[in-house]
């Protein structure tokens, strides 16, 4: 098995294995044969009466110390995993939304409010009277209302999930209780709920980890939307994105993780020290890059462009040509700290919640952030004097992309054919099957698949068959590592119909070219922008989620925010496909919740395929489905 | 090993294998051995690339596949399990405020304010005026003012925190950044920063584990005294325990898990069903028996006698002449329900976040609450009908106590001294050496020890060297059982001077008799009280928490919220025993931090010692060593 699709990276793990160093590869290779209890779910290490394992072959246990049969520690440790990721995401939403009143109130000079029409438009939305009021003001009615998400006690439905999702689906959400009314409350239920002796009902459990992970959605929709507000929201912009947007003649500082409050810092403080890196010998000046999340943040409201997405973000340092590389929160491996001590290249942490033991640490929330920012970059300059060129290796390649379509960015683009109606044009090239349907590619990378190999290979054949494909997080660096992110890829790989729409659209656009195929539309956190299209989308043809000819696709999926995104997903009524089996195969009962009972319940539900070319047919399969329970089988056939 | 200390339980123990019914020491013998590297928290399940595992040995995997190594492995999962435990006993809490607002508000009939003169002295605390107000009034305020600390977003600590410890503590807790502002954005933090690629810093993990488990300890002040303003705080109160509680000739209802919300409204309405029992024929009527803390619950408020704490609630069913188990959260064995079903014994859940497959559900929360109460006992008369006298065998141990030493009843007490400055007798009588110290006792029973067998051991060393024992939970419960908590055991037990004492202390209080030399504080949620007794003690005496000779130990734990509970008691500065090695031993780091480093941010620290004789003698010297250093040792000398 190769280890990452895109052969350029791969000489970078043999430099690594030349130079002893291990990477994630390395590390996984070394961990096999993994713990097959752990795989199924079925590990359960809630008490100290344990651990207990049940015996997936039916000789031993199968019943935990407690009593606990496999389906309720299977459910237990997932909507623990849930619980996580969902945490992880809010936690990212509060701190914008703490940064907005801080601004509102004058308390910070680190940030301003750079898209004050979007302040507007979401202050609608939250059903706040904007008249006469001042920006300021908008912004701390925002933050509170914000902040309510996260502390409400009555039972209303949280304000960030009912106004974003169609009326019939919050209906529904409603009725079956998990239209939750607080993300805190909802991660803690999560905790208390299986702690030892308390929640063992598995299909109860599911429930309140449905409804933890719509706090997953709130929360998302909160963090996209308020940075926007913050940092501006996305227009398209060109780019690059591979390892060879690294600089051998620049002071690199790659930034990673998620939380665009602190790149967005960095890119300022380093756009005003150019002069400083060219004195110190650089005479590319400062050349920032991106990895996974942060990596997205940058590059869609910055045109920074993309060092790497998850998987790998050792290789940045790996390439020796990297002076700093500055993170954030989530998705951060560990290892970068022994890694980054290989070479010259400094590794700071800047979040008091995420610290690395050997990295060097400097606060970008707080009053010190600037100055921090400064110094970060001033030793990055000084590090880059002490760059040993006999160890660099930077692939060549890199692909331009252009990325940046937050929904309204589609809509201003739309808008330039259709004014008055502005989705009109794709729901047209939808109903006469030009674009046949939509599929939203999110999620991670795995170690144990071929590093963006599932993303590509299923793209290839959904755009043949003339499916537009929307992309976020780590799959959005995939498409962008492997040039699916450009007018080329659409003459190459779209379909005779989507390519047509699209080359349409490029032009109205004024790009004199085709739209890419696949549409970058942000971080992992900015699944809520295909929501908010697909949302529009619903309520212009009059339909429901479910009934649109669209499908989210996680082929490489890796982290507990994977799960919570899944989990939403299926409730807000799409079916997921996911490359992986998660941790529940121990569970008939919740593996069949997942993959059969869920559509029952919320019409949403997972599909488990390992396979991306048969993934790339269910889906299409789905999507046909879909097109005929709306009545809108045209003429036109795919290659199916 | 005997399963059980006590030997009449063990009968019953014998009576299961008879009728092939599998119990808890089955189980955990079927599910032998257990996983080491579970045992020494070296497992990982965070993410989907592992799970990963660590070798303890030292020639497989030192990291994860990400790269975490042992002690961030074994950091992380620590946490999670204080998280855990913080997250139940805070939403325990947050649903009493809850109903005390809703019944200020009017919106409930189910309950009212018991403790009006409780009501007024919390409000005080919390800095609420009460002049003139209505006792509606000041209960908005006290529940609002109770609810902030749940939603609170700006950093000023929780109230309940600050309200609760001593000023130089608070100061500490407030140097070290762990006086939490929001009891569940502190859950929520843990589930975030142990996401996947997030905090890979051990001692930055484990800081956040103080500051989450304090957020246990402001849930529990909370918890513990709302209860006391709805339900009444404890009096001394006489009542029996054991099985032996349990009746041939009455239909037999078992309250069991922590929430008293529940079980008090099952006493009341029993109470006014005892002639549908008799007329059912049961002459005994209707006798409820507590289990667990719901046990401990109404033991203290109303009398109920205690049937068993945790480790036998199996064996209150296999007594064959129990007609309903009725259950709300936490430590509720889902066994039970097979159990249950053996037998005519109908079980019970009653909270719509705590339910068990197989189990019959009827909310006890809600609007319905008092009508399904009737309707719970009416059932169980029914299956008193069905009771099969032929599989009944209760065995006739049962030992008188005296309950209810709440720390108001027990200044109440000491006031008939001293009404001017009710602690000094106390106090004097510690100065003086007639009390050398004082043990808190808490926590669970575990499996892998005979049950209450560490509790029952330690306490008799203890109590010949004159140290006063104070009892919540399972330790309680294990003292109740083991005939500890009565006039007798002081007479047997007690050393000469400490003898003196509580004879003096009994007689004062008219009981013509010596006080029990182990005094019941309540469930575990009322760890609480043993804390606010500690505090006054040290605000009387001018010192803070840790110079009082003064020690908590938790010899048999088992859940996660032991485990939280253990953190925040070293947090407040007291040395904590526990009795079993927490799942930690994979990172000499994260050991080392709990037994030693802890010492010096905090004051309090673990002690590891699985031998009851040992460990009741490091704590004597320990208590030696408090005395010493307050310039306390007097002439007197224990056995030690």
């Amino acid at each position: 098995m190769n280890k990452c699709y895109n052969s350029s990276n791969n000489c970078l793990i043999d430099k690594a294995k030349a130079e002893k160093i291990n990477l994630v590869w390395h590390r996984y290779e070394k961990m096999k044969p993994l713990c097959g209890f752990g795989e199924k779910g079925i590990c359960c290490r809630i008490c100290m009466k344990g651990p207990c394992r049940i015996d997936p072959f039916g000789n031993g246990a199968q019943e935990g110390i407690c009593g606990a049969n496999a389906d309720t520690i299977v459910a237990r440790n997932l909507v623990r995993m849930i619980a996580s990721g969902t945490a992880a995401h809010s936690l990212h939403g509060k701190e914008i939304a703490k940064t907005i009143l801080h601004i509102a109130k004058g308390e910070t000079k680190n940030y301003e409010i750079k898209d004050v029409e979007k302040l507007k438009s979401v202050a609608k939305k939250l059903n706040i009277n904007v008249d006469g009021k001042s920006v300021n003001d908008i912004a701390k009615e925002v933050a509170y209302k914000s902040l309510e998400d996260y502390s409400r006690f009555e039972e209303d439905p949280c304000t960030w999930l009912a106004s974003n999702i169609t009326t019939s689906r919050l209906n529904k959400l409603n009725s079956l209780g998990v239209a939750l009314n607080n993300i805190e409350s909802s991660v803690t239920d999560i905790m208390s709920r299986t702690h030892m002796g308390t929640d063992a009902d598995p299909i109860n459990l599911l429930l309140a980890g449905l409804r933890c992970a719509l706090g997953d959605f709130t929360g998302m929709e909160l963090s996209t939307n308020l940075s926007d507000i913050l940092f501006g929201t996305p227009e398209p912009v060109i780019s690059e994105a591979n390892l060879g947007v690294i600089r051998a003649d620049a002071v690199n500082i790659a930034v990673h993780g998620h939380n665009p409050l602190l790149s967005e810092i960095i890119v300022d403080v380093a756009d005003e020290m150019q002069q400083e890196a060219i004195n110190a010998g650089a005479p590319g000046g400062i050349n920032i890059v991106g990895v996974c999340c942060t990596g997205n943040e940058v590059l869609l409201r910055r045109g920074i462009p993309l060092a790497s997405n998850y998987l790998s973000q050792e290789l940045v340092i790996l390439t020796g040509a990297l002076e700093a590389m500055i993170v954030d929160v989530q998705c951060i491996m560990p290892s970068l700290s022994k890694i980054a001590s290989c070479y010259h290249t400094k590794l700071y942490t800047t979040m008091v919640e995420a610290k690395i033991s050997g990295a060097d640490h400097a606060d970008l929330i707080g009053d010190k952030a600037i100055e921090n920012a400064k110094e970060i970059i001033r030793k990055a300059i000084e590090a880059f004097k002490r760059r040993d060129t006999n160890k660099v290796l930077i692939p060549e390649e890199k692909n331009k992309i252009i990325a940046g379509f937050s929904t309204e960015s589609i809509v201003n683009l739309l808008s330039k054919i259709d004014n008055e109606k502005p989705l009109r044009p794709i729901i047209d090239n939808i109903v006469n099957g030009n674009i046949r349907g939509i599929t939203l590619f999110a999620g991670c990378n795995n170690v144990k698949i071929t590093q963006d190999h599932n993303f590509v290979e299923m793209a290839k054949t959904l755009l043949e068959n003339n499916i537009l494909i929307l992309a976020t997080g780590c799959g959005a660096g995939a498409f962008a590592k492997n040039s699916l992110m450009n007018s080329e890829a659409t003459l190459k790989y779209a379909g005779e119909s989507l390519k047509a729409v699209l080359t349409l659209l490029g032009n109205e656009a004024g790009l004199n070219s085709p739209l890419p195929p696949v549409l970058h539309m942000g971080s992992c956190v900015d699944n809520s922008r295909g929501v908010d299209l697909a949302v529009a989308l619903a309520n212009e043809l009059g339909v429901d989620l479910n009934q649109l000819p669209l499908v989210a696709s996680a082929p490489e999926l890796m982290s507990e925010k994977a799960i919570s995104i899944g989990t939403w997903v299926a409730g807000l009524g799409l079916p997921l496909h996911i490359g992986l089996m998660p941790p529940v195969s121990g569970s008939t009962l919740v593996t069949n919740v997942l993959t059969l009972g869920l559509k029952n319940l919320v019409d949403g539900y997972f599909i488990v395929e390992e396979d991306p070319s048969k993934a790339a047919h269910i889906i299409i399969e789905t999507i046909e489905e879909k097109r005929a329970a709306l009545n809108i089988t045209s003429n036109f056939r795919g290659t199916v």
